[in-house]
Parts: structure tokens; C-alpha cells; sequence
């Protein structure tokens, strides 16, 4: 079936704030390195006045996969609700000025565009506290539902499990874009996520997805497993592709009974986590759209990824095709 | 006499939206590339809306220079405006959070914070699109006289003479800081602005100016003079001290009769030489305020020059003070 659209995502509507932390803040603040935590309005301001200079950047994880996927060619589309403020004309802005589609009408009232802290500390780790903002007034009239007929891969972040109006769309969506012969693609998001809502994320796992994306801890989260292998074990043959990251040791890609390992790009020095999983996604996403084999999607997944760590934030500047022409071509 | 203050700095509030543009995008804007032009809102909109993804830090020439006094361990105030919009928030925190002090009044109405456009090229060289807004209504109500009073030494950049009501009020604030036996240094800012107020700043440098920051562009244009030695001629002896920089080749610092050279730190790749004079100014005027001898005055504004042209951005990173110990310990 001819598709308008290669990956349309759902997600929060985010703006980073990156600032520089060590150890002895994430403990000060009593966060879990790696990991994402609620924050609402106040505390997001109290952490903020806290904290050193920040560098602002447009963010999300499904708006960031989707940036990607506009940035290797593919035609992508971003459904997510920002606040008409200064941060949400930023948001839209960025995702639009790649090439992707972003029409969700932003909220005239109401909480302003949400933010999240990004603490990165001196091993490149990622450390965040999220002020959903107006992301969670996205209800099931904000979305699409011509435009993710029209998808050949529906894309969701599992961050948006953590609203539950949003929670009862993603799941109508998922329905109309497989009903238009399209596939869903889930991200687990963050360990934390799926400790809070693993029973839905395990039957929508088994129900409603065709790819999902994880990494380890998110995975071994998932299904109470004591090693990656047995995780791996747990999900195999649940849905169609499972693509499993695992840091500096690449990812694991099952297909049915095929185990497809991939190798990571290191591209320069490490230096800031944030967006490595969307990137991945974004690389995966767009060669499979593109009709390319599994190892092929998932060295490009690896290769975005790789190139995303090398700098501040969760969008790549630069090329990405020039990237692939020089890394694939 | 004992001073609160090491420097006080007057300049534009502004926030940078820095964007990597290729060549043809400087030419098809019609700009000179390393010079910065003013916009008013709706051509900075328009010109927003053709560039790429942005990456959003405080910025403004004086204030950064202030921010990495601060950053230097110096006690350190700036007086600039911005309005209570996001980034006005933003620009508030972060020179906040590095211990500066910024107290003058949001606006509450008129235009918003101030926006500075800044295209990255290849070469790492930054040509600036400034929108002012709000910052233009800083008048002499809003300078804390008695915070001037209590300087070593008052900072003005030149861009402020682009703003006539906020330029009588530099002058008073300049016979202030005098009249207390404080000193008055300038950053001559940008070529194009000099060329705008040539004989204002020529009347400045011989009337009020004590410490001449500029770069070899902007002292060959405030004379018009055809070399850079014939330009440093002129200015030899109009005021104690001009420091003048010249990218790759360090600086020169004219002090009387003598010529102090000092060489240039080259600490990794150039990225992005936004903030490289802003830097070397705060390193001198840092060194200049702890009575340091000249040669060290030069030698650490090299060093933070150094440092901000091997990041994003114009607002260092990571400490100085470490950074100062490594080099100069």
C-alpha cells in the first residue's frame, strides 16, 4: 500500500535543559542516574535554581526519533502538544526546520510547554527531571488519525503511559494504523516508566506492537528478569522485531528465531547520552522504511546513535546523510 | 579604597539561538560574516524561520564577560534588561547561577527578551542577527548607581551605543564609577558598530575610558586606519590600557609607552568563536582587579578565550577555576 508518511510519532512535546552536574548533585536531589523522574511545576523550579547554566534544546524522545528520521530523508510527522510560549515556538521551530511535520495545535491556556532537566555528569551519563507541562493536555481529538493512516510505522514513547487520557489514543491510533496495513513501533523509554506500568506495557507488547525498541535495564524491567539473556528469552517471538540496546555493546535485534547482533559506531569521545535510544530508533526506523534488511537497520540505528554521544543534547547537528554516506555509503 | 564589587558590567540582555549555516546561507541573507546586524522582530522571525534546529544559551557580550568574571571567582554584577518571559527566566538563571549578581527589574510589558541569531559556520566563525526587544528599555532609572559606585572597574559594551536613551545614561554611570575612584573599561564590541558611532566612541576612549578592549577589525575601523599597527599607534596613550586581540596571532596590550604581546592558548579544535573577546575580557579584567600585572592580565583572558572557542556557545562550560589551575597553577 502506497504510504504518505515512512513514521509518524507520538510523544511528549519537550524542551531539554541540559546543565553540567556531578555525582554528589544527582545524590543531593535523590534521582537515579539514567533514569527519568516526574517532577511537577514547583519542584521543576526549585531543581532549577539550583543548578548551574543550562543550554536549551529542543527534546522528547518520539520528537527526537522523529527529527532523525526527518534528518536521514524519511518522511516523518510529530503529533505532541506544546504551550503557545517562547519554549513552544522553540519546539516547533526545531522539529519543523528538519523537515517534519509537526501540526498539533498548541494550547492557548493552561500549564506552559513542558521542560525537562537534563543533568549530564562527567561519564556522560544522562540524569532527568521532567515537568510534563502542556504534553499532557494531548487528548484523542489532538491526534491525526488521517495522518497515522497514512504512516507506514506508528511510533509511540512509552513516556506517555504516564497520562492516562493520552494512554486510551495511543491505544486507538495503534488500532487505525494497523487497520490501514501500518506497523507500531513502541520504545520503552526508561526503567522507571516500566516499573510503572508494566502489566499494560507487557499486553500491549503481546496485543498491539509490531517493533519495540528497549535497552537493557528497560527490558530486564519489563518482563523481572535476572540477566539480558533471559529477558531476551522473555520477549522473543512476543512481537515481530525487538530491538534490545545495550550501550557501548551494541544491539541485539530478534527477528522470530534470528538473533541479528550489531556493533556500535564509536565516532569520538563520549559525551552526553541524552537521545541515544532515539537516535537508534530514528537509524532503524528509517532503513526499514526504506524496505532494508534487519542488519542494515540496525547498523544505521547504531550509527545515529553513535553520533549522538559524541555531543551536547538529543538532536544531531550536523548531516546524518553525510554521516551514512561517509560510514554506509 | 575597598570596593564590593571587582567589575560591574552594563550591556544587552540578550539570550543566543545559535544554528550551524553553511556559506551560501550568510550570502543569501545578505550578511558579513564574523559582524553582527541588528533586525527588528519580524525579520527575526522571518530569518528564524529559514535556519535549522537552534540550541539556546544566555548570551550578550558584557553580560557573558561578566558571567565569566564570576565564573573566575570575582565578585561580579551585571545591569542589563530583560522581559518575564521564558527567556528571560532563562538568561536570569544563568548568570545568577554562576554567583553573579543581576537584579534589574523585568519588564512587564512592550517587547520581549532580547534574541540574538547566531550562524556557526564551517570555519567556526559566528555572524549575529540581534533582535533587542526588551533590552532597549534599560534607561538611567534602571542603573543601580550605588552598585556602579562600588566597582573597581565599570564594563560597557559599544553595543549599547545603538540605543540612545540607554547611551546618556552610560556616561553618567561612567562619571560615577570615576568620581569613586573606580576605572572604566570598554569593548568596542563589533566593526559595524563602531563604524555606526566612530566619532562617539573616539570621544569616549580620549574623555572616559580607562582599560580599550577590541579586536583588530573593530580598532582599524574606529581610526580608519589601514594596518593594525598604524591603528594601535593611534590609540597608544588616549587611554592607560587597550588590549587588543587578533584571533590566532593572541593579543596585543598597549600600556604607555609599552607593548605587552601575549600568545594565544590553543586548547583543542576551534568550534565556534562566539564569545572569544567577551572571554579575554572577563580573563583580564579578572586578573586586572586581583592586581596582577599586566602580562597576566593578558595571559588568562587568552586562556578563557582559549577555552570558549573550543565549545558551543559564550559561556564556558565546566570551571574555570580549574581550568586556570591546569594552565596557570
Amino acid at each position: 500500500m502506497d504510504k504518505t508518511y515512512d513514521v509518524i510519532g507520538i510523544g511528549n512535546a519537550i524542551v531539554d535543559v541540559l546543565v553540567q552536574a556531578d555525582d554528589d548533585l544527582i545524590e543531593h536531589f535523590g534521582l537515579t542516574k539514567g533514569t527519568m523522574a516526574l517532577v511537577d511545576e514547583a519542584q521543576a523550579e526549585g531543581l532549577y535554581a539550583e543548578v548551574g547554566p543550562g543550554l536549551e534544546t529542543s527534546g522528547g524522545s518520539a520528537a527526537n526519533t522523529l527529527a532523525g528520521v526527518a534528518q536521514l530523508g524519511g518522511r516523518a510527522g510529530f503529533i505532541g502538544r506544546v504551550r503557545d510560549d517562547q519554549l513552544g515556538r522553540i519546539f516547533t521551530h526545531d522539529i519543523r526546520s528538519v523537515g517534519a511535520r509537526f501540526d498539533t495545535p498548541a494550547a492557548t491556556e493552561g500549564p506552559s510547554t513542558a521542560r525537562c532537566m537534563i543533568l549530564v555528569t562527567p561519564d556522560a551519563q544522562r540524569t532527568m527531571c521532567t515537568y510534563l507541562g502542556a504534553s499532557v493536555g494531548l487528548d484523542p481529538a489532538d491526534l491525526d488519525l488521517e495522518m497515522v493512516a497514512q504512516a507506514k510505522v506508528l511510533y509511540l514513547e512509552g513516556y506517555l503511559w504516564d497520562n492516562d487520557e493520552a494512554k486510551a489514543a495511543f491505544i486507538a491510533a495503534a488500532e487505525v494504523a494497523r487497520d490501514n496495513g501500518g506497523e507500531v513501533a513502541l520504545s520503552l523509554s526508561d526503567a522507571f516508566c516500566v516499573e510503572r506500568h508494566r502489566e499494560s506495557f507487557q499486553e500491549l507488547v503481546d496485543g498491539h506492537v509490531d517493533i519495540l525498541f528497549a535497552n537493557e535495564m528497560e527490558i530486564t524491567t519489563l518482563y523481572e528478569a535476572n540477566s539480558f539473556e533471559e529477558a531476551a528469552d522473555h520477549v522473543r517471538g512476543r512481537c515481530r522485531l525487538a530491538a534490545l540496546t545495550r550501550s557501548e555493546l551494541g544491539s541485539v535485534v530478534l527477528n522470530g528465531a534470528a538473533t541479528h547482533n550489531v556493533a556500535p559506531f564509536q565516532l569520538g569521545p563520549l559525551l552526553d547520552t541524552t537521545g541515544a535510544g532515539d537516535l537508534y530508533a530514528a537509524g532503524f526506523l528509517h532503513a526499514y522504511t526504506q524496505g532494508q534488511a534487519i542488519d542494515a537497520c540496525g547498523k544505521l540505528g547504531s550509527l545515529c546513535a553513535g553520533q549522538v554521544v559524541t555531543q551536547l543534547g538529543p538532536r544531531p547537528r550536523g548531516s546524518l546523510k553525510q554521516l551514512v554516506a561517509q560510514h554506509l555509503g
